[in-house]
């Protein structure tokens, strides 16, 4: 598994200006040999990094080893059917993760911390103090999802004084935080959650979970008034439609919504003006070149003294 | 310095009811007897409980012994220049510690990541992902001020990555943050700072030191454009002209604020509708009297066991 010179690396992404991607590894691998998926010459391929690549791109690379993915989902890599039979691994880099809970704690709190009344409250030129606000140690933060992200982010809301529980496919024990498990943990999970926060891979089993049965599930009245619901996975876990029937209903007091099922996100699409919708534009945690690159050029490096591969993405389940 | 059954407390509060206070004292100290300002019967009175008293009100009590102030600021009591020679202790609860981190940590983060502008998008309906974000370990956050408030924000602030410095009056030290003190320490805090947050007391030796003299020498230029303000001290901190100007000439890219020379903010505040500016009404750390009841009961009756009285305030500094 030694490095040959004529090895090269293959960027096959769209909607990413490939120039970053090139400068940065001209940086850290200035030896190695980077080609887009538009250049012919992709016969000595032994590595390609993919964000959502061209379906196809990825066959016909006889010498192909490892396949990344440039972000921590790996739903886009499966977006294309005609992957080939090799390893594919996921990224887990410390600057995303960290990115990720920045964004989960700024928008617990800010519904914590009555954000959007306050706003609406500027707007009108109203000074109303309204003492009474719940400690943190009164609500309950749920995370779906406890891989590396959720994890983190179950752990710095914690030192925030919140409670804390998760919900994951598999058991997962964090310390200080409840958690439960499976199909059959679901509803128990459920039933004590005042904020709801996805960081669920998209696999076949989680499309569309963020649905009226799970909103209907959650913890009806509570510290918040209703539930409020955080999704930074991805588009695919949530319906848009039952999110806004649940806010009209009151099943949901408010919702940061950061993914979206298209995107992006429409212009007609009434998520943008509901007064109790939180949008931005798919920003919770961008991959950083300049973070990810140096990261990815040390796990080839291992992998090529003969290290096994970590993160490596189990393709039954999608993630 | 046992108790006796005729020792009573004076409440002496203006712009809160004092039902509230009552109700939780009732529940925490049954025993002990609580008269308000307004009542006749003062002369036993041993203790007082303190926000913003009329002035004059502490006098004519020949048995007080302690005051207590409701809130962690203590320029609420010295309003009033008659007061009697008694130590006047400090609220120092977890409870608005907790509080205040939580809104030090929400506000911050609102600013580093974007929160003004993505709102603004969201009016405009418009998707921008604008990638480049700084990561939080290129962003200093300055303290001013680094008493039990400031010195718990910074350990927060540190969990979540951001690089921390702070300054207070005396020198001193927190694990992983860069200390100033005094005068001459100032200029070297000031010059490194990307957010100040300021969590000083309001003395005679820090009253309008949020000015243009100190705008001036934060670091020009940084990460997030130009410094961010964030004042939850008192508002007798700011000069509120140097402020709006400082945005204006793009020495500060942004501010939150949630105390004002004027209290509640005037509708013609400029304040109100100034893009960058996020106001919130003097709730980032409101004092619970459910939980600072049973905490200044236990002080009493800690004082009673002939134990000495904690976080007592130095009358020739005010706080």
């Amino acid at each position: 598994m030694t490095s040959l010179e004529s090895d090269k690396i293959l960027l096959a992404v769209t909607g990413w200006d490939p120039e970053v991607w090139q400068t940065e590894f001209a940086k850290s691998a200035p030896k190695r040999k980077l080609v887009l998926d538009s250049e012919a010459d992709k016969n000595d391929v032994r590595y390609a990094l993919v964000w959502k690549q061209r379906p196809g791109s990825l066959m016909n690379l006889p010498k192909l080893e490892v396949i990344f993915s440039l972000g921590a989902g790996v739903d886009h890599v499966f977006h294309d059917t005609q992957i080939p039979d090799v390893p594919i691994v996921r990224i887990v880099s410390p600057d995303l993760t960290m990115r990720m809970s920045e964004y989960v704690v700024w928008q617990v709190l800010d519904h914590h911390r009555l954000g959007l009344r306050y706003r609406e409250q500027q707007k009108q030129r109203v000074w109303h103090e309204d003492r009474r606000q719940p400690a943190a140690h009164e609500v309950n933060v749920g995370i779906l999802g406890l891989g590396v992200l959720g994890r983190d982010a179950a752990q710095k809301l914690r030192t925030l004084g919140f409670r804390v529980s998760g919900w994951s496919r598999r058991l997962q024990t964090i310390e200080g935080v409840t958690t439960h498990y499976g199909k059959d943990g679901l509803k128990d999970f459920l039933k004590d959650v005042d904020i709801l926060v996805c960081l669920l891979p998209l696999t076949p089993d989680t499309k569309n979970i963020l649905s009226m049965n799970i909103f209907a599930q959650l913890k009806p009245e509570g510290p918040l008034g209703a539930p409020v619901l955080i999704n930074a996975g991805r588009g695919g876990l949530q319906n848009e439609a039952d999110i806004l029937a649940a806010l009209d209903r009151g099943m949901l007091s408010a919702v940061t919504l950061d993914v979206f099922n298209k995107e992006p996100l429409p212009k007609d699409s009434p998520l943008w003006t509901h007064p109790q919708v939180i949008v931005t534009p798919h920003a919770a945690a961008s991959s950083s070149p300049q973070a990810l690159v140096p990261e990815i050029v040390a796990q080839i490096e291992s992998y090529e003294r003969g290290e096994p591969l970590k993160n490596i993405v189990d393709k039954a389940a999608q993630y």
